[in-house]
């Protein structure tokens, strides 16, 4: 074989990706997977933006488009923008792509191999698999359990040296649904405008929140001197296979992501962009409506979790996972997850495929029906009994639920 | 402004989707503007294909997916290999993606920063583009319009040295619509073996071809030790928006492929994946007729061309392109690019976008309708006719077309 180039020795991908493709390979020998191990929204994607992409379709919005994004898509994101953190970003600030693509390329166009980026850990994988392949060195601030899984602004300052290049936050945090207030969002801009370094805000999950309030930096610079918000489609407005995304920040930066897109991808699909019109602008209130009850299935899995001898878990504030601590089964995270897959056909995510401090964790995804979730827990629970039958666990019950392949949507 | 990396000094993007953004921005502002810069079919997107798609988003096909592409599709690239090339690759060599893509994730797999990669001059924009900001030296070899531009395999092979890594051929050729015949592939073919380096074969053509057959040198290892068959939809089957292509390549290097674009990307929307299926296995008559419309349309612009005084081009085998002599007008391509937007409403791509060899060339797109290809070449006359007044230019009629958008579809 001849040589691959040295980046290929760095590639680690997205490991959810990579349990995707184990379990659907169990699926396809005719076992039945419980699938909690991606961060997709199990629910269906909304009739309403179905339907625009059909309509899109119908008018043939097929060719290429602009590689910043269409007009009317952006002016939608920039009046959200302006709704929902009262500042109104530049047509020039914004572009659109896949979210992942946006760490990517922020990455790659603010760091040099051998300066260092900061990231939390446990925190997003992406953050790490692009480290790992430029040679841009991951510098992690570790979350902890104790502290609600926040990231503490003084250990941020205490990892910046003059290498440092970007800071990545992320609220609500996945995987530990860690929801940052006012101050601590504030504490975090006034170090990276002390230092004048780039902050990437992952506001993925902004709109997946419960019972709080989602602050972004962003309203410091309004996305100018060095706040770069990444936002997409897939969690708040269930559209996960879509891959629509956008980003907004300094309009020289969001210059070069743009010609970085152009190269590797020409444009978006101008009929999935007019889909993110759509989800902006249209029916808002089914879209709160399904948050609502994301919270109902938050609270089921903890309820199911807490039942369970060996698990423990604290409560999300926003995001759609669970970060359960198993340290009590005498496992790590690697040996749980295979252990669940094996025996009870519930596919979770290692916490160490999410940072090194993820371990004695695993990451489950309560986007799910609440059958579902409640099968899932039940053979957890007879697997941790049968492994250990000297435990307490008693009076199991699996529901009657239909042998059907549940996890594609929620009811 | 906070610096950069060294990687945004290098990005150039695709020159074409610049013209596209300028051309749009004269639309917006009121002016009419004929569109052959870019290599959009100009057709609408199949019927068919376009009701697949929509079926796919009732079903909610919309989730997230394996990296390396849905089961249905892989399978259907490999049932269209063997019945286009008589083997049949193994489900691990095939990856879907972006065909932009491909071009950069190969480039970035195969060679380091210093090392060479090997391509055409004339040539699709992204080859260059990638090698300008990834630092892998570009080595082009001269295509020569007394050779019908077709390279040259002793020219190659002069190219090489111990620092090569990649040779990329492209037939059909964008932008000269050579066809390389058997003999020339298999000479290519054997360089490449020779030398033990990979070589990178861009399909995205192979359907679009006038009387000539398309050979790929993927014959030869059946994609398993060199060659890349790179691929996409965007132009055998009008579907330039979609962003939907595939490699097809060694299995560790796909694998490599596919950790960076699951890294980047995640996924391909499986609803775009599932049109992908539709294009190559439905209504297959109809993609004929289609190639059969480029060769008139085709025909007509050469027709027409050939009769403004200071222009002239050869006759394409392949692709939608000619690539339009100007050099007796006086001007040097951009001059000439400029002049047609400016004066006569009409974005052609100046030559030197596609290579400094593509000097006094101008590449213009025929896949349009044959009134807006009449009333281009007319507008075109005249504009060089008030230059060059004492120029023969005569009898010049400019159709009677309705000021619709006409560039958009192909009636």
């Amino acid at each position: 074989m001849k040589k691959l180039s040295k980046i290929t020795a760095g590639l680690t991908g997205q490991p959810m990706f990579q349990l995707l493709t184990k379990a659907n390979d169990m699926e396809a020998k005719g076992r039945r997977i419980l699938h909690f191990e991606i961060g997709d929204s199990g629910f269906e994607s909304f009739f309403h933006i179905r339907e625009t992409t059909k309509k899109a379709l119908d008018m043939d919005h097929t060719h290429y488009v602009d590689s910043a994004g269409i007009p009317e898509l952006r002016t939608a994101v920039a009046d959200h923008i302006e709704d929902s953190l009262q500042y109104r970003p530049d047509s020039e600030q914004i572009v659109i792509m896949p979210a992942n693509s946006v760490i990517d390329f922020v990455i790659r166009c603010v760091a040099d191999e051998g300066e260092e980026i900061i990231f939390p850990d446990p925190g997003f994988s992406t953050y790490r698999a692009v480290s790992n392949y430029t040679g841009v060195k991951a510098i992690t601030v570790q979350l902890k359990e104790e502290n609600n899984f926040h990231i503490e602004p003084k250990k941020i300052a205490e990892k910046i040296t003059d290498k440092t290049r970007l800071l990545i936050i992320n609220s609500p945090h996945n995987p530990t649904g860690a929801v940052l207030d006012m101050d601590e969002i504030k504490s975090i801009y006034k170090i990276a405008e002390d230092n004048d370094i780039y902050l990437l805000s992952d506001e993925v999950y902004s709109r997946v929140i419960y019972d709080k309030i989602h602050y972004s930096p962003s309203v410091f610079d309004k996305c100018k001197s060095r706040t770069i918000i990444l936002n997409g489609f897939s969690k708040s407005y269930s559209m996960p296979g879509w891959r629509l995304g956008y980003a907004i920040g300094p309009e020289e930066l969001i210059k070069k992501m743009t010609l970085l897109f152009q190269t590797i991808y020409s444009c978006t699909p101008p009929f999935i962009q007019h889909a993110g019109v759509s989800a902006l602008k249209d029916n808002q209130h089914i879209v709160e409506n399904r948050i609502l009850k994301f919270k109902e299935l938050r609270d089921l899995l903890i309820e199911e979790v807490n039942q369970i001898s060996g698990l423990s878990c604290t409560v999300p504030d926003g995001a759609y996972y669970v970060f359960v601590n198993i340290k009590d089964t005498g496992m790590n995270s690697s040996e749980f997850a295979d252990f669940a897959l094996e025996k009870a056909g519930v596919a979770v995510l290692p916490g160490t495929c999410l940072g090194n401090y993820g371990e004695g964790f695993v990451r489950i995804c309560f986007a799910r029906k609440p059958t579902v979730i409640k099968e899932a827990c039940s053979k957890l629970k007879i697997a941790l009994a049968d492994l250990n039958p000297k435990s307490q666990i008693q009076d199991v019950n699996i529901p009657a639920t239909k042998h059907n392949k549940v996890s594609e949507t929620v009811s």
